[in-house]
């Protein structure tokens, strides 16, 4: 069973890079049939990776900006923590997850715009970059917008910064349609080229004249500017969707299929993958990473502090701070260990759609408030209501941050065909192990979460076992997950494990069937 | 001689495919030869890229995190900048330069480790995600060091944590050599498998074994831990560069070529391209952010500050914020411009060596810096003193960024049979091209530099120009080189204008030779 395993695994790459050239070598086959004069002084085009690897960075560093903030409020030991995280809940924690979904939102938009501009050259580079400078604006734009809400100023920026990113789009689409060699292949052997270039400046130049039309109206009436700009962000998203369940329910069949390739909102249109890994890895890294920023800057005491407050020892002095070092260590562990799970889940990813990439979002909007809940959780005075309560937050973080994680190959197992590889598709050789690593986190959170329900006393040792144990069980899942399927089988089919134990060494073996297990 | 460009440039790309794709399939055929007993159990190996991309995000944002603590140091407007400045630069620019430095070896270290273990499982994820942790936690080590230079439990904890990443490295190592199939093909195929495997320990075991009596030094002679401290991370770069000079000054034969493949601190060691490109893409992506992680928590006024102190007008409270925006924008737009060169000059880059990979890490140290310079900038009076200081200490920054950046390529030159792609070679047909947007950015800080010395009046005035005309300069690079050779042809050898514009046609215009027009 195990002698084409690593071979068909990396194969599996082998493929895709194999994939990559064949459709590279198309193109430069392409270019080499146009007239020199249409290539005429654009002889610097350059493959796009690294330019989106950069925005990917820069717009996942965005993304989680706004925690900082929330992670800076001071909690005061006396108060309750019911009541001041209330206050933090009703502004800070929304406009969080209201700014990291609306810069999700633009790098949605950028992803599709470089599904179709596939090379670039040095003009477009810098149409980027200029690009890129007005969407790490844009979380500010909406916190003044938070803040005051009855004050047109935020919205007329907010506004502004839109219609200009949209103008920078259109002229990217334009500049592209022009040297059409830049362009996605499909689009450059189309002879729907003009459509094409027409449907998608559509697309694009719909949100900045909404935009324009919010802020005329934000002079007269501002409480309507604000329904415009959520139907401008969110309308396209929630249509197409409905579009999807209803053709979904009934089985409509698709129309203008020339049409649907690019900029359809579809749940099930394509996602860069790389672009998704990418954006993942620098949110995980700067979550990660949060806590020691802090330290770094905060915690270093001054030697006239060791001085006068500790009577010169060093060590009381950094005592004091214990419970951030705790926090981060914390912090960084679970984060690391999701993002190993969404690693080892994406590595058998072949395909992501837009669905998956909303959950996606979401599995990282709570993950970045770990570090948050992780602070908060060291803080208080052991045995304290407060404490109990910061735990059973962090719980319920690191419960949805794994759930969305489970959902997101749940949504793939939908379509397993086209996203997923063969191992860990229905019945596949990896599905069990896959399900037990993506559903790990998920369960150890939720069962500390109702154990700390009813021995409140022990939370804190509850919580702590927990993060020494949860890296452990990740490097004997492998081994737990072996043992609990041959017990299941030795508790349902008894009878038949002999044969089971022989046919684990034929291909057979590798199909499995988890779900007759679980039934 | 338009036509082969583009075709050149992508096939280029496509053997860079294709060498990937080589290799992988001859590795895989090579893990088809091997019994299935060597691999039982082990049936979950992948790709290492992404784990790497992950880590060299941790590392990027953890070297730039000391520039917080300079940043956040507040300037008083009535002091003198230089006496202030003076105090930041005797600790915590120091603190900050010698962190980036010591992160960045950690970060060469890593890249040595992974280019001997080429593939991983989910075992080596979990260990190198607890080597990062210790990484990302040597930058407060090294502050405790720094504030406090006579206690000894700075020395301690950075001993501490170098010992226990040494020994994560070496369970890495002893772990992939246990299983050959993870390693470097040049590695599997080798007879000496268990020489690297000596030699690799040992080379990773002599900085653990020297902290180790470093720490036990520290009680007796402290001063002397720190000797050692220094010899242990820079002997084997001194050394090994020393030896390469002479061999290069003599002409010395290099022996034992089987040993010098891994692990030599040789200035032309090879260090993986893309590791380098992820790694500066972090630092860049995170300094260009910097700024804005700053207005977004500290400058959005509160609402009853705006109605207490501006009378309610949100513009007059934000007015007061206006230089902040200023500092936020000239910063990214510079720190994306300096990508930008980066990114064209590694598009052209086929081999990194250790010492491209130095000037490379001394540029980033100072990009580091320039969020800092540039809110010194917008910060003070016009028209001050320290104005006209701190525009120049930006003009500084700018140009020693820019100058290493340059010195890549130079250094690159030097070999450029091995490092450099043909179009950017010594008479390449880029190579002017290529020598004008390195050149750009120092050539202008220089002349700022020079300019506000002699106009100091109009500083200000100045710097914002050179601000404003960079881009558009950027932009029209190419026809401005263009230009300035025809203009430079005509000058020098009026005669044979009317040839060569005959000839740029052909194959021999891509040859032009630079250094004829120079000399």
């Amino acid at each position: 069973m195990g002698e084409n395993v690593d071979n068909e695994i990396i194969e599996h790459h082998v493929d895709e890079e194999m994939e990559k050239r064949r459709t590279t070598s198309h193109a430069s086959s392409f270019i080499g049939s146009l007239t020199p004069l249409e290539r005429e002084g654009h002889s610097s085009t350059q493959s796009s990776h690294r330019l989106l690897a950069y925005s990917d960075a820069l717009i996942s560093i965005i993304a989680t900006v706004m925690i900082l903030p929330v992670a800076h409020t001071k909690v005061e030991d006396t108060e309750e923590l019911k009541e001041s995280l209330q206050a933090l809940l009703s502004t800070k924690i929304a406009v969080y997850l209201m700014t990291f979904l609306i810069v999700s939102v633009a790098w949605a938009a950028h992803i599709r715009l470089f599904q179709v501009i596939e090379r670039i050259d040095d003009c477009l580079a810098l149409l980027n970059l200029a690009c890129m400078m007005l969407i790490t604006f844009l979380p500010y734009t909406f916190s003044l917008m938070a803040t005051f809400p009855e004050h047109i100023l935020g919205i007329l920026l907010f506004c502004a910064c839109v219609m200009v990113i949209g103008l920078i789009q259109s002229v990217i689409v334009l500049y592209g349609f022009s040297r059409p060699f830049l362009l996605n292949d499909q689009i450059q052997i189309s002879e729907n080229q003009v459509f094409y270039k027409h449907h998608i400046l559509k697309v694009i130049m719909r949100v900045p004249i909404m935009c324009f039309f919010a802020s005329i109206l934000s002079f007269i009436f501002f409480q309507l500017s604000y329904v415009i700009l959520a139907v401008v962000i969110f309308l396209p998203y929630i249509t197409e969707s409905l579009k999807w369940c209803r053709s979904k329910a009934i089985g409509q069949v698709e129309e203008t299929p020339d049409s649907v390739l690019f900029y359809t909102y579809r749940p099930n249109e394509p996602l860069t993958k790389e672009r998704v890994e990418a954006f993942s890895d620098g949110v995980y890294a700067i979550v990660a990473t949060l806590l020691i920023l802090d330290i770094c800057e905060d915690n270093v005491p001054t030697p006239s502090v060791v001085q006068k407050k500790y009577g010169g020892s060093l060590i009381a002095a950094l005592q004091d701070y214990g419970p951030e070092y705790l926090a981060y260590f914390g912090s960084f562990a679970t984060v690391g260990l999701l993002w190993f799970v969404h690693h080892s889940l994406f590595l058998h990813v072949t395909k992501t759609t837009r669905f998956m990439g909303l959950l996606n979002t979401l599995s990282l909007a709570f993950v970045g408030g770990l570090p948050l809940a992780y602070t908060l959780t060291h803080e208080f005075p052991r045995n304290s209501r407060n404490e109990l309560e910061a735990i059973q937050i962090s719980c319920v973080i690191i419960f949805f941050a794994g759930v969305f994680q489970l959902a997101i190959w749940v949504a793939a197992l939908f379509n397993e065909r086209e996203t997923l590889h063969p191992y860990v598709r229905y019945g596949g050789r990896d599905h069990a192990f896959m399900f037990a690593k993506l559903a790990l986190y998920p369960c150890v959170a939720l069962g500390a979460f109702f154990v700390t329900c009813v021995l409140s006393r022990f939370s804190a040792s509850i919580f702590h076992l927990m993060q020494v144990t949860v890296p452990f069980a990740f490097l004997l899942l492998r081994l737990l997950v072996r043992g609990g399927l041959a017990l299941l089988r030795l508790v349902f089919c008894p009878d038949r494990s002999d044969q089971r134990s022989t046919l684990e060494d034929e291909e057979d073996g590798a199909r499995m069937p988890f779900n007759a297990l679980v039934t």
